[in-house]
């Protein structure tokens, strides 16, 4: 009941007492759809019925907002590729464990996965530079899986651990481009799509790999 | 020994005799590098060794140069897709000629492809159109295509047309963002790597689609 208190001794006309998580989330979202450089901090403040000045007794700035909203991002690729590892199954459950946690991320927090993917590159360096090595780590979870599956046996002997990884994210990283909630796929679809084209291809009696 | 003779008449000193094709090639380059908007007319004319207010002997602005070099990216696509439908083949031969046609285009042309794929949004508005029609053709070739092997038996019943365009698209479209010249695969290297995992998927005994 604390929020319903909350919310009218401040009162909801005047936009409610806006917490510094409301003014990420905002940020999430304004920089999905205009990026960072077309946001303004006045932008934010329309968005969530607040003076611009007022954002700032919860973040130094728009720069902080972006570190946050991607590590976010970061944080949920990360946490798939984390279970995965925890997992008990075998090489190949986890490279579908991946796959499929990869798109409910895409799908699930589609603000979050476009800032990360799209907006990086306005990190201040050393931000930037840390999530130049998480995805390099990302995809060398996806080479050692591979390689784990070929050793065990699942995955076929003639498929290389590097290039089937890029293969593989590149049809990962391009359903932000193409993906649109008013379609008629959700994510459990997709993902069994995906994982489908990626495990069995798509010509009859085709050797693997 | 004709150019030889125009080297010698002009003076390599000054840069020779451009031609038109020389300030269209020049502007590939450039736009590839450092993009459309990274490219000013003065770099133009560093880059051939002329200057930047000669090169308008040739060509009416920057602008014009752009719709040039896209245009040659866009010929070079839809030329593999004129000469799959040409062909004889099952409707699997025309698309893995399609898969590595792309990627020879890719490859064998990478600044005009890297242009077309990444400069077209600054083109005029009428020129944009059309690549877009350009580009939703070229999905529609594969749609066709995929639809045409269910029908013929060679793809498995299971796959989606549309769906499965895009998965495709989506890993050729990566290609130039990873590709790397002085890397130790040539193009028809990554054509059939790339048509192995299309087309027969990675897992061991996985049925297709």
């Amino acid at each position: 009941m604390n929020s319903v208190g909350a919310s009218a001794s401040t009162g909801a006309a005047a936009g409610g007492a806006r917490t510094r998580e409301d003014v990420v989330l905002a940020a999430s979202r304004l920089f999905a759809k205009r990026g960072y450089h077309g946001t303004s901090m006045r932008d934010l403040g329309e968005e969530l019925g607040m003076l611009g000045s007022s954002i700032y007794s919860h973040v130094r700035g728009k720069n902080e907002l972006l570190v946050e909203v991607i590590g976010r991002g970061a944080a949920f690729f990360n946490g798939v590729v984390a279970e995965a590892k925890r997992s008990e199954g075998t090489a190949v459950d986890r490279l579908q464990q991946m796959v499929s946690g990869h798109v409910h991320v895409v799908i699930g927090h589609i603000d979050e996965s476009r800032t990360f993917l799209f907006e990086s590159r306005f990190l201040p360096e050393a931000d930037r530079q840390k999530i130049i090595e998480m995805r390099d780590a990302y995809e060398k979870a996806y080479r050692e899986t591979i390689r784990d599956g070929i050793d065990e046996g699942s995955l076929a002997a003639g498929v290389d651990p590097g290039i089937t990884a890029i293969f593989i994210l590149s049809v990962l990283n391009a359903l932000i481009r193409w993906y649109r909630p008013s379609g008629d796929r959700d994510a459990d679809q997709i993902a069994a799509e995906m994982w489908s084209f990626i495990a069995g291809g798509i010509v009859v009696g085709e050797p693997d790999g």
